[in-house]
């Protein structure tokens, strides 16, 4: 049902290389149905697009920005120096350095804006989709409900095996 | 005027010594007028009051948790684990490595529980802060307008002063 | 003989996948005749369990706790904050970063919280079984006495084959 | 005499903080007798400015661009994004981590955009702009002798003081 | 009274330098009223005492071994190559990369010899005296008694002082 | 028709099989119709034919020179060590450490020789022979159209699939 | 013709695994006819057999020592501390850290013991052999002619294919 | 007395800032009677000079080459590659790296032309003159006495001094 609606996640990345990674957050976004559309949004091939995108996110209805991107991972500060919704960034594993390099472009953001910053590569991918979730919840109590039932069937599925010998 | 009202962040740190690079968080809180708390919760010296903390968090009335850790930062994740409001993390640089092993600690969460990390130290707690009241503008224009204000200041700041030589 | 007596040894792993890397350690308990229990207890699924895993451990019978977990790895530091038990942590090699963020996050513990960290992954593992065995041959002399021959067989298994050319 | 003219080298710096380790780069083009102009551009703080200085630089007659950041260092990367002018970048130490995370976001630039990266701090400075220098003196023969003869006087001074016992 | 009795925890450093960093396990086992010895033992320039110490150590009557050391730290490995009892590494940030050396070459034993690893410097040293106690307290229960009230009373210290403003 | 010219641009390498990492200097260097080069110069194995070449470049008509090595990376420091022209490195990810080794023996030069440093391995060569074709630029009206048009392929390439869900 | 003399070289690792990585020094020891000895010298499970293989070196004829081992690599540095020979260490690959930690572990050594560290894996363990080469060239003339045409062939061999295009 | 000799031991750095932490190497060859020289030479600045240094010195009548350098330091790999003498590598912390990138650019040399690498700073100047005392011992009876002489001094100032309490 989600991306037919007008889009609250905004889910863009550096190039479509990329998409691999981000695939747990779209999967996610759309299981708690939570409306969102995924672009290709590159700060250093499209920087116009960039600016663009981030400064009429707001207007158009996005509430959230997932922002990935590897290297020197620009994408996600670069958003958010152009709007003022809260943006996450997601650090990709696609150079020699794996992530690492990325992480450090994307979360050592100087004073004054902000990129709450996910793990490298899937589970920061997941994870990014979850924030989204929380921060929505906060205003949509039948997002938080289905928030609390996805975290309470991940607590169920572990406690269900947790005895291994 | 902000933490005599019912506190819509709280500010969590594991130790006392935290608070000098926690302060800037404070001050911003303060300043765009978000009411907030301020604590010590040790994830591993009171870990029962740090359950309790993040597991009410949400009844009484928070919306949003900054959480602040150095060395084997827990307390982030552990809080994220117990509630299902927004958590940002702000790795400390209590050791001997500066903050990168609170980083390690407090980014790379495992798909399910998000912490939407910060810089390391003052810059990311400011950040924290900025980032809790760009999530609460989605509900508060008012702060919104504050936020807009604040950021707009900034950029005044590097333009008036933009020409060295 | 070992699973079937009240166990000395709990092992306990943030997510089954971890096992892989953790069988070196539930090989050599069962080698050395250590009644052990294997349990998935996740630090961030599921948190009340972990909390009442630990703080009940001594009283069920337990003498150490071998915790393994990758990435932000807060099981071991957050069982060490409910139990008096020695805590042994393995950081789990399950990320891009291959276990150099589970390390800082199982080492780095505060003043108050001691966990005792093994190399990461297999060899951590096997070695943490070995700490367990020295930690309780200080009770059971019959115990010490069979880790001192597995000792000296991989002593021996050098010396035999020492010279190559 | 430098910067009178039409500047023919930008040095822009993400905040003024950073002015102290950019201070060889200006003193080396003034030395070499380089026309150049000294700004304040905020990749964060201030996007639109810095988009449009990138965007015009070559019509104010610029050639090169020596951009200096710390942190997530967005400034270089994304002015080279913005301009076929060469950009070379310099990564500053104002973070907890000594300029290496501002390493890794200036140096790790995906296929298309390059940035011709310097050391950390002020060595990297100095070398900013003889690196300028040494572009400047393909079009420039007397910029050529003035870095020729800047170089071998640093040759000389080691020559003359080589022997300490 | 610790010292006097046949000490139980032998606590060893690689140089007198090291001292200022162990004090705080020294003083936490006085505390808690553990005998100890503490001794300079440095693996390359006394390999024969090393030797020593370590292989005569359980028959002297001690219980664990505490062993620091840093850059190329091979103190704690190699006595625990010697022994069966438990032997617990302190990393000291004795050289210019503040640890992290020492660290890896503590952590990072091959299986079969376990070290149980504790933080960098001072929060370390009160760690492993800390899991000397846990380790002791499984057989003396007087000892398990102060140690939970050592405990207890840090906890006490955070919630006494938790709220801030 | 590039190579059949004077060369203008100087394509060096530490060992043959570096140049599968190179390639994209090679091909982005033909596709702009830049006249180039390309040869094994090991400063470690042939130092004075390094030597020679680097001295002889400029008389050659040599503009820019592109310089890749791996591990202990000193071909590009030191064939800036003999020329005032512009010098390129590109760090080689061809030792165990992925290039993290090579990325800091090329890019911590000291203060007085500079090299432009690109990004470890393909996106770091594409990446030189980009930035020396924005040198080039400067004074080849032509190449910078070509050059113009490369960079708007990429920017086009990425708007015309941006939407992707 | 090497191994049958009474060997001048002891290559010595921590274990037969090592063989793989350490071959290249054999391969050179043979070619250069350096007499020489391959052992597994384990300094965890074997310490006896280490101390006395490094304390009786020197009698037995041996005049330079290589020593390789991975992860928390003891071997070389206390092979150092019993004997007065030079000796080469070789960090080995064999840990999910891909050498780093074992290069931590030889090469930051304390003063008093040095230990002439080599590359990590097969680059390090050829140049291992040529060093002693280098050394045992010191006293034997017809030794460093085979070095000097080693060296040169591989000089020629760069020379012979240096134009690729 | 040693210096006045033709010297054994050429001692050069790229600096006379490295002259401080080189200061434990020239204390050492003349406590223990080495003739040697201290030189200034710059890879860099001075390429010719330390081509001329470096295939100069055998036939001069040193034996081993002592070379220090920081930051992309190539003054040791260079000198090796000009020399059939052992030479030994110190990295010198003068960077805001602490030496880690010295360290790098010294030992991770490729295979061919070794780099017997000690520590940073100035435990590994303490070592390299260590070092190259022990390659002069293998020709030198009384020098071997003499450094066994130096090593036990240092043995039993350890075992003076050895119980604290």
């Amino acid at each position: 049902m989600a991306s037919a609606d007008t889009p609250w996640v905004g889910v863009i990345m550096g190039g479509k290389s990329d998409l691999e990674y981000l695939r747990p957050a779209i999967d996610i976004l759309t299981e708690l149905g939570i409306p969102h559309e995924v672009r290709v949004v590159s700060a250093h091939r499209t920087p116009d697009w960039m600016m663009e995108y981030a400064s009429t996110a707001e207007a158009r209805g996005l509430s959230v920005i997932i922002a990935a991107a590897g290297g020197a991972a620009h994408l996600p500060g670069m958003v958010a120096s152009k709007t003022l919704l809260p943006v996450l960034g997601v650090p990709m594993p696609t150079t020699l350095l794996a992530g690492l390099d990325a992480l450090m472009s994307i979360v050592q953001m100087p004073k004054g804006v902000p990129v709450g910053t996910q793990a490298i590569g899937k589970p920061g991918a997941a994870n990014a989709a979850l924030h989204a979730a929380s921060i929505l919840a906060l205003k949509y109590p039948e997002l938080r409900a289905r928030l609390a039932a996805w975290r309470q069937a991940r607590t169920d599925e572990v406690l269900r095996d947790r005895v291994l010998s």
